[in-house]
């Protein structure tokens, strides 16, 4: 008999945003003539840089003749673009990587989801709370995560950011075998110090912890002083594999391409205690189940890394960040106590009169027709409080904002 | 302590073709100036079709503009692709499928790789043998597949298709989970009549078996009477799940853009015995860990629907199947038994002499300067026999006969 994998059947029904979908999709039913304005999901609005279109175009033009026609690519990607990272995001700061410690893919997402399949099944692992739903979801189908109960899985240690803390996740008192860290942080959108990073990799190195490091809004950090890559820590590159998105860096979310970085001195042990580096199995899992990126998306991808391609993606974030500078304002303003923001394209902000996330959402939603992300649905510790992306259109976002000063007015 | 998923230290260290590569780099090293030609990996070589291209221009265009530009996709694909496929490919043979059973992917390697994540992982696999490594690896990883003895894992069993049974697996005479089925066949490049699948299905129904069909090369079939979908033979819905590729259709191998279908009437039990459709556990599947196909990708696969693309694109499979119709008649000049090449880009020839595949391989690499596919990389009935592909252009397949021809003479 053909049996199911019954750890899918523990988890809830739907994905975070697909239930925010099915709300939102409900309001409109009854209020077909309502415009929906939706700081909800993490996906960008503005057109994709011209270098990046026009290298769309060279890349088509080379696929319609047979001299410039490519067929299948690495499964790792394309040198162009591996040697593009190692140049611009690495090496002005100061990180030597190898070729070879770099895997192209469709999306920080596959990858994120993905990574897990290196390690045991039974290893513990820790987030920080609260978290990408990804890191947990893709545990769970495999039955790492345990159980659940009360909103918490038995085999995940959540680590709470709050307000109480600062969002600043305390270094668990027990050992964990796999950490997920995300920064700066969706859906908080705070960031880590170098001083507190490097806390993460001295106990990832005295606990033999692996910390799989999710940089994807790296591009928006306007400090010099906070990490754009774990590996500015030293000894990160003994425990740490780091993803990284062109979903945020340059609208690249109807795109798909993104990279992890996976050092060969990486390892993880066996039951003997043998060390196995994780490089190349990570390139064993990629030449088995993917079949590298769409050579028209490298080939986008590679145009960020021009002069002119670097201009025009600074111009896009610089964009969305003046969205975050008025929302921040704006919200504060109504009183709203509000995180992150400031490294990031996403606000933090607590419910006011300790509403719940979803309440709050619900409220908003039919009293302002503008769409949030209800914190709870990161973890528990993201209940009271709701997600704002800045990834809207400056005429949105300001009527929006708008329409929250009125309706909390009424 | 982190530990790694040791089920990777079973497996062989190199995918095929990636061994493949080595060997005839080594050659390419000793012999710089010897022009290869490969009919090795199954990789196409002639450029998209003009509709495809002008696709990804106007997309591209679309991207440009804020009123056109597309971020996240549906993670199961744009409705335009899914009605396009359900409007070409299956209705016109009398297959009725709703949208929502159709999942737009990034090619189908990934998902024929990703599939096995609903089942068990104690489920037992049948595989038809020789076959596309990705089925057997993919269960690997995950310890499905068991321990591996003389090239053969303890918990699959393989259905051997070779001349002697005139390339026709035998229904296994137990019970078997899982069995994954690939017609048009790769590697041999033989057919499945609908007698024969009809064979499978039965057994699937009443032993209640799940199959994973791959239908990759379906539309290099020239015989009217031979399936291109297991939908075509009735209780297939109930039973098995379909993947379908763009990369052999329309030359997409570096467009990556293919499609599964998870009828909702699949179902896989629990130990309890209770029925789970394995549709939403799917969907679940793809929604946390998968991001949708790039829509530059999709917009290219729906342009193949469009009557210039479908006259297109019946050119290019026409000029391979020109290749692989000369390739069999001056093989089986040569002395050599062939098949497959009718209804396949694959023609699968028995070596001279009973050499071993890598013998004749390596013997041909550096004879004749030809590059094939060791059949036995493709499971232990592919022992003594070879792969030749049909993807090369006329003249490099034309160059590559008369290689083999005077090498032989030799």
């Amino acid at each position: 008999m053909a049996l199911v994998n019954d750890h899918f059947l523990k988890l809830p029904n739907n994905y975070l945003f697909a239930d925010i979908a099915k709300k939102v999709n409900a309001f409109k039913a009854m209020h077909p003539k309502v415009d929906v304005i939706s700081l909800g999901i993490g996906d960008v609005t503005q057109p994709l840089a011209p270098a990046v279109i026009e290298a769309i175009h060279k890349a088509a033009d080379e696929m319609a003749t047979r001299q410039g026609f490519r067929g299948y690519g690495p499964e790792q990607g394309y040198d162009f673009l591996r040697d593009a990272i190692l140049k611009n995001d690495f090496l002005p700061r100061g990180i030597h990587l190898d070729r070879d410690e770099v895997f192209i893919n469709d999306g920080a997402k596959s990858d994120t989801g993905n990574i897990q399949e290196l390690v045991r099944w039974d290893n513990s692992i820790g987030v920080t709370d609260p978290i990408y739903p990804v890191y947990i979801d893709s545990n769970v189908m495999i039955g790492r995560a345990g159980v659940q109960e009360n909103g918490r899985w038995s085999n995940v240690l959540y680590m709470p950011c709050n307000a109480e803390n600062g969002f600043v996740p305390q270094l668990p008192d027990r050992r964990v075998d796999v950490i997920y860290l995300c920064y700066p942080n969706n859906p908080t959108g705070t960031v880590i110090s170098k001083a507190e990073l490097r806390k993460w990799v001295n106990y990832a190195l005295k606990n033999d912890t692996l910390i799989f490091y999710d940089a994807a809004y790296q591009a928006y950090i306007q400090d010099d002083e906070i990490p754009h890559s774990i590996y500015e820590i030293r000894g990160a590159r003994k425990c740490a594999i780091e993803f990284h998105s062109y979903s945020k860096t340059a609208g690249f979310t109807g795109v798909r391409c993104g990279y992890t970085i996976v050092p060969k001195e990486v390892t993880a042990a066996t039951l003997d205690g043998e060390r196995i580096p994780l490089n190349p199995l990570w390139n064993r899992r990629q030449c088995t189940k993917f079949n590298g990126t769409s050579y028209i998306s490298q080939r986008a991808a590679e145009a960020i890394y021009t002069p002119e391609g670097k201009q025009q993606v600074k111009e896009t974030i610089n964009y969305y960040m003046q969205n975050a500078k008025k929302m921040l304002t704006t919200l504060r303003g109504l009183g709203f106590e509000c995180y992150g923001g400031e490294n990031a394209p996403y606000i933090w902000a607590k419910t006011p009169e300790t509403s719940s996330s979803w309440k709050f959402f619900e409220e908003m939603l039919y009293g302002a027709h503008v769409v949030c992300t209800p914190g709870v649905g990161f973890g528990p510790s993201g209940e009271g409080y709701v997600r704002f992306t800045a990834f809207g259109s400056h005429e949105q976002t300001d009527e929006a904002l708008h329409r929250i000063e009125n309706w909390l007015k009424k």
